[in-house]
């Protein structure tokens, strides 16, 4: 932590604040120059919370010096983290697809999904069993049924299971169909969730709440990773601004941003970044360009009648559309992205 | 909903959104003008997701007429709900004060808390059990034994108890101490907590979420009531904007807007809404002025030794300025506030 | 400027950086910590771009530590700057009422006006002759014309002129008719304007931009302090949030911040700040209760034919019930307002 | 314009509605619904301010239908429109590319730059002379006597002028040497200087403004179109929001949404939109993928020496590497950018 003193401020001031320092256990470094003195405060046992001292007298300024986060920066660890699940890498060379409906609607619709995610190239299929709904009078989701269509969907084809949880107690019963958890937006400060998840041992997918700073996205990480649990992946998926044409502003300098302070994977979220279907393509061609090591893409094989954000989901023929020309834009990152399946035959 | 047509929309168009809007069982009006077609539409059994219809050819804007929510607002009750908290009546003509520290730290110190609270006029206490920190490493509070602590001292001095739950888990336990159940701003949308407080027999403090509009919080409150719980505050805490002076911008036009649209009390919490002492009594006057029913501020014996927010946490004596201004302004508002007591001794 | 390197910088990371500093003429004071090592830079004869360092190897942070602006701070100037315009103080403990309607629109308009708002208590007639309009197609102002009637009007009722100028050719002539010089939000940077005032002999009153922080408002007012005239106001008049109940999002809370950092007065401009005519009354009376030196409020004896702006102009009658409410509240701030005058007659 | 009248509403509340609305020349199409009563309105001679309604009793909410420009929009011409400048077309299927320093330095600094624009394929050369800064004490710019050496050196190596202009005043003269003007973000607003630009025989580069909406600033290029001037190219700069990470959050969704709405060619500024080096060339790949027409990058020789905005300026390989990125990218989206020139040798 560094204080820096008005040039106002008093040697009483000055004196002061020290006192209050070494009681708490820190050492101090003091430089005078011509107009400021400033302090260098190390050490010290407790966490400290720079307000208490920005209003001493005669205090100008205090910045603490060291990130609050630890287990999820570069200073931790270098090399990228690349999390295997069940064979397939996240956060390596390979750009991962995760897509499928918002809401699993029934056994069939996660079963076609499966097929046509598979067939594009994807890896994981998406589908949402418990749904977060702003009304209480809208579609609450199909809950553990659900998931059960889909983990047989994925053993079908092949495909990998994600699936978000909205709280602690729904954990025991999903972990038995879910590859990656997902942790919504509006849970990403459940601080209750994120402990429990920091002792399960599986994947986690945190998504960035919609008025979350990077930083606070990494101390939510930091939650899941204090606990033990270090196969943790971050998402962008749009934040608040006042611009209200798109649901979401998505923040696209976040990924490169998270990619330099962290070395967790981060995956892009262009359906929910938007809102609106006709861009989504743009904004995951976006993503990609910007260096995202994954897409989560929601996609139906009949939009028009989703029970739950039709309006934003991709066709199939527009993910197929989307990963040829995301096959392209891969190279001029360095990277590659799963060619097309031939056409899918089960059973 | 109103579904605006473009000046370049063809009869085929027109009659596609017609025929989807049919199928579904709506009722259409039309209305052709000089340049655009309007059609009015009406009925319909299912939600309706407006960016649906936004994407049909030749659709300019499709536009709610209906606000989503119905048990909050004014239309559903024209008067205002007071909510009477063992004799506290909380929304009526007096303007209620909730005092207290951050965190319920020792037996002690929520005692002499409690007495100070009392004497500069206030009615309910406030005090954190389970404390949502942004990072793993800080103190996470003390648990039960904190809320046995705070309705011993509550007890004593005649006063109600607000405390904050983070998940329905700790709900059973919690309520065996607690009269009114804080939802704070990072658990808004957590729809499991929301739901479940639907069915429970306590007045429940909901705050705005850091990013949430007014109509979300509403929306949020919507959650409560529709599981038959009507004892529903709303509570205005500082929203985040680009401007970073203060850790939130206080949205004081938020009081007089939820005045408006609904008739649940509306609660002012200065302290969070500005995150530093010397601007808290500033905006808890402001709040008063633009018609709050109540405030929720933070004070604490000795605030530069707090265990959390000592920073925003304001004096005894500041707290007792503060009302003798408040008792001022209330007037200018045709309100009134409860006087200073006398020294309060107990046994 | 302080530099804290790394954790993991090198004693020829270091060593670099410091031979940067010195080339450009800068003392270093370096402390080395148990983790970092922290330089501290004074000096220098040149403005300094924190961003030059950041990207030096083995750079983690580069603080400033000495605010940007000199002379509107109130290291500049400790005592309140009070402002004389021909008699009315403002900054004192007087809280002064600019109020009119958002267009001049005629003569007899503007002289009506006048009339109710000297007997409402104001001191400052306002009144716009160049408007800022977003659409090429809406009424652009009377101009020239409408100051002369402003003029004319204001002196009939000893009421001071206030009125926005928008471009530096407009200044010479409207000089001849204006008091104080009002600046909008969107010219808040308008280099070329503040710094053509920053030469004028005229008080001005510069309004915050939209998306500005309080650190840039003051800049803006440095640029015409700067230039030899002291002699500025500033303006909250709500800024833009994700929020769009209203307008703007008016920032009450800029207001006591505003008082602490600068000497300047400060007034806030409820009629903007909010946009619509039954929440200016509040957010008046929460300006007043913050602490703010003076309202400006759009006020119009038949707002529903206003040629603009007139759903958030107040009718004169609640001009007065306002004034009323704040002589309350101005008493729990130790400031006094104008008492009401008695009917007007002139001539 | 569509009123939606409450629930509530009386016959006399929409009696009211309508006789107002008739005294101002509208015609009203009436629909009654089970809930509501629904007002089509239309025609008028006014420009309307929706809030007039909305304060009316019994009014529910007002909607204006129609956007409130025209010229900009894809109603009044369907097709891209391309722009001309002396050869170099902007909107085509060619990605164009300009370049250069934040401010022109000197003449030999401004000719190097030229020279490694030109090398790395860029049409454009972009340079400050008169220098928009928050700071009344920095770096001001070069002024004419700038854009002189910039005609020269931008003749010598066949590019075109780019450069900003910020008060009417400056144009006569400015004129003689830049083919594009540029209109910053902070001027966006500025409607003396829009119109003064819809006069001009110069296409026009219109930045959007920091917390401008999409509309907004198609409200201001509507400024320049209505007096006449046509050539107007739209540019995504960043907006402001509450991470501050980076200085703006580039919102890189408004390219794809500007590219619907309007014809006009849409440039992205991942220099100003980022504020730091190495994330430009991640933020100018994402814009190509999303649709850019165009890019406007600093760049410098020397940027560690650079007057103003070295830190946010790539060095000359730097732009060359990106340019190779783009090469490919611009394939997936059926586009075309210049290849690299061969060493340019001049005289």
């Amino acid at each position: 932590m560094i204080i820096v003193m008005n040039a106002t401020a008093t040697t009483e001031d000055i004196q002061a604040v020290v006192e209050r320092l070494t009681e708490r256990g820190f050492d101090i470094h003091k430089s005078t120059g011509a107009q400021h003195t400033v302090l260098g405060v190390v050490g010290g046992s407790v966490a400290v919370d720079a307000r208490d001292y920005e209003l001493l007298p005669g205090v100008g300024e205090v910045i603490r010096i060291s990130e609050p986060y630890k287990l999820v920066g570069r200073l931790f660890r270098k090399e990228d983290t690349v999390i295997d699940v069940r064979g397939v890498k996240i956060g390596g060379n390979e750009i991962v697809l995760m897509a499928g409906p918002c809401s699993i609607e029934s056994r069939s619709q996660i079963f076609e999904s499966a097929k046509f995610v598979k067939e594009a190239g994807g890896k994981i299929l998406r589908g949402g069993a418990f749904k977060p709904r702003s009304s209480p009078y809208s579609f609450q989701g199909m809950g553990i049924e659900g998931l059960k269509h889909m983990r047989e969907a994925a053993d079908e084809y092949g495909l990998i299971v994600i699936s978000e949880i909205m709280d602690k107690s729904e954990l025991p019963t999903a972990l038995k169909y879910i590859d990656i958890i997902q942790v919504g937006a509006r849970n990403m400060q459940n601080y209750t969730l994120l402990r429990e998840l920091g002792n399960m041992p599986k994947p986690v997918l945190l998504k960035r709440g919609m008025s979350a700073t990077i930083k606070e996205l990494l101390m939510s990480a930091e939650y899941i990773m204090a606990g033990g649990n270090h196969e943790v992946m971050l998402c962008e998926r749009g934040i608040r601004t006042f611009e209200n044409y798109t649901r979401n502003t998505m923040d696209i300098s976040a990924i490169p941003i998270l990619k330099s302070l962290s070395h967790l994977p981060v995956i892009a979220d262009p359906s929910h970044g938007t809102g609106i279907r006709d861009k989504v393509a743009p904004m995951a061609r976006a993503s990609v360009a910007a260096g995202a090591d994954g897409l989560l893409i929601e996609a139906h094989q009949d939009p028009d009648n989703a029970l739950s954000d039709g309006a934003q989901s991709l066709y199939p023929e527009q993910l197929n559309d989307l990963m040829k020309q995301l096959r392209i834009i891969s190279q001029a990152v360095d990277r590659t992205i799963a060619p097309e399946s031939q056409k899918v035959t089960v059973g």
